[in-house]
């Protein structure tokens, strides 16, 4: 950190929920000086409408209108929109609920009058209250398609529908190749009192990967002068929630931290692992910080953080 | 009545809330024999949404779903959307319920889709377990246009944000010189089972003119071999609900039946009239009908339904 006394600028990669609780740990300690970029390789449209499943979760989590019981969408729910929808016959394996639909008849409505999805989340952060800068990793599509043993799913389809059951076989990024990274990005990387860059404790093959897909995307980070840290998302070489360690399992890689820093390579500058994998610190070939990485309450949430940034500023002390 | 035994089909033209009244009623008596053309000019894109008001209302009344508290919407209805919505900044001055929400996203995404409206509007009737057939006068897009001493002002501003405050100066149908008529009203007035044609009691002006407005749809009632009622919206000169008296006054038209006699012309054999204008029969140039016009329970829109019915058959011995 700047000074160790006042914290600088930190961005944040990150995916849905498991990501969306560091990011809210940081946001606590942060406020302002938080950018998070967020995966858009979930987007979809469903019934005519544009959704963005993780940037609404990271929305939802900061400005604390998220659904902790379900772990998706908004808190104090109702469903009868769904339940009509369901009475005309018309899809419904993807739920939404009826304040969440806010979002996407908005989001919808402003995307065809030209609005880009960064200029829309903004808006929407700023009507929720939420002050960190959330920024969408590009404006142009990027669609995460699973290859599997039941053929090429979008990822809702796989992973609402199917509930991950097909066999992951390969994940295409259909659109990277021509996105063009959100320039956001750029200047807040380029801000000079940036302190450090968090990949958050998201399925890095399916939330994280989307992002790097970005060309421009690595590369920026590489040009970053501040540490780089992912929070493994594994625990005892098991995922809090999720696919990570069935996934990871199906492509052929060990379920453990050593997988997941090789994944991320020359982008990290250090590691953070959870207690349960202290064993594995010893053969990995960068700075780990071993601590407790389960956030089962906002104080979790925040002494993580408080750790991640701890970790940052030792790792820039060393570099100095 | 062909035969006075079976009942004939029957043709209804209607608004909203007070046309869907009778419409029902007649519902009740008819079943499948039943085709209602709907006024389509109050359609209009709110939130991005395609909404259809009148159809809406048709099919939630003959469907058992009509909010009657309201007197629009569903029943047993919630609000978490529009609460959501407001929440976001967004417009809000047209309140669309939770339930509701479901006919306007889905119509929005088969027209996106490129289904015409009268495909979705026989979907959603028979997903509602509706029977009747529901045309819209056009599947083209016909908006009525309010001039007013505030400018000129779409239906729904003026109608509900405006609560029909400004003084009407002139009505127009955007759209109607080129919109071609529902072929499926062609076919049901070509039906040789064809007893009546029924304009129900909604507003002249607002709900039916729309209808009158699109190109051949005069023709196609003229050429009908069947009595013609219209049901009189006005009770002792005003009306249930809504703006048709005030209208009437603001257009310089004196507010009573013989003005409404007189705007259907020559399009009419008979007028259903309330008792309270009983006195007002003699004026009259065509054949009338006096009877308790208010329909304040399901029994009493069966009863006008059957007295409309009643009148027809008298009126088609009559020309035989």
């Amino acid at each position: 950190m700047s000074g160790g006394s006042r914290p600088g600028r930190v961005i944040a990669l990150c995916g849905g929920v498991g990501g969306a609780k560091l990011a809210m740990g940081l946001y606590r300690i942060l406020g302002e000086k938080l950018t998070i970029v967020v995966n858009t390789g979930d987007d979809f449209e469903h019934l005519g409408l544009s959704i963005s499943p993780d940037i609404d979760t990271v929305l939802y989590t900061l400005s604390g209108l998220a659904n902790r019981e379900l772990g998706w969408g908004r808190a104090d729910e109702s469903w009868n929109f769904m339940d009509a929808v369901a009475a005309l016959g018309a899809e419904s394996w993807f739920r939404l609920g009826d304040r969440d639909l806010a979002l996407h008849v908005e989001r919808t409505r402003r995307l065809k009058a030209g609005h880009s999805l960064s200029e829309i989340i903004r808006d929407f952060a700023k009507s929720l209250g939420v002050k960190a800068e959330i920024l969408p990793m590009s404006d142009d599509p990027v669609r995460t398609m699973i290859v599997t043993s039941e053929g090429v799913l979008p990822f809702q389809r796989y992973f609402v529908e199917k509930r991950c059951a097909p066999k992951v076989e390969r994940i295409c990024f259909d659109g990277a190749a021509l996105a063009r990274l959100n320039p956001a990005l750029d200047r807040a990387i380029a801000d000079p009192d940036l302190a450090a860059i968090v990949f958050c404790p998201s399925n890095p093959f399916l939330s994280i990967d989307p992002l790097l897909s970005v060309p421009g995307f690595a590369v920026a980070l590489r040009r970053a002068r501040v540490p780089r840290i992912a929070v493994s998302p594994l625990i005892g070489g098991k995922a809090v929630k999720g696919p990570t360690g069935k996934i990871m399992g199906e492509l052929g890689i060990a379920a453990n931290t050593r997988a997941i820093a090789d994944h991320y390579a020359d982008l990290l500058d250090g590691l953070v692992i959870d207690e349960a994998d202290r064993a594995e610190s010893a053969s990995l070939a960068l700075p780990v910080r071993v601590t407790a990485t389960l956030m089962t309450s906002d104080e979790g949430r925040k002494r993580l953080a408080r750790d991640v940034l701890d970790f940052a500023a030792q790792l820039a002390v060393r570099r100095t």
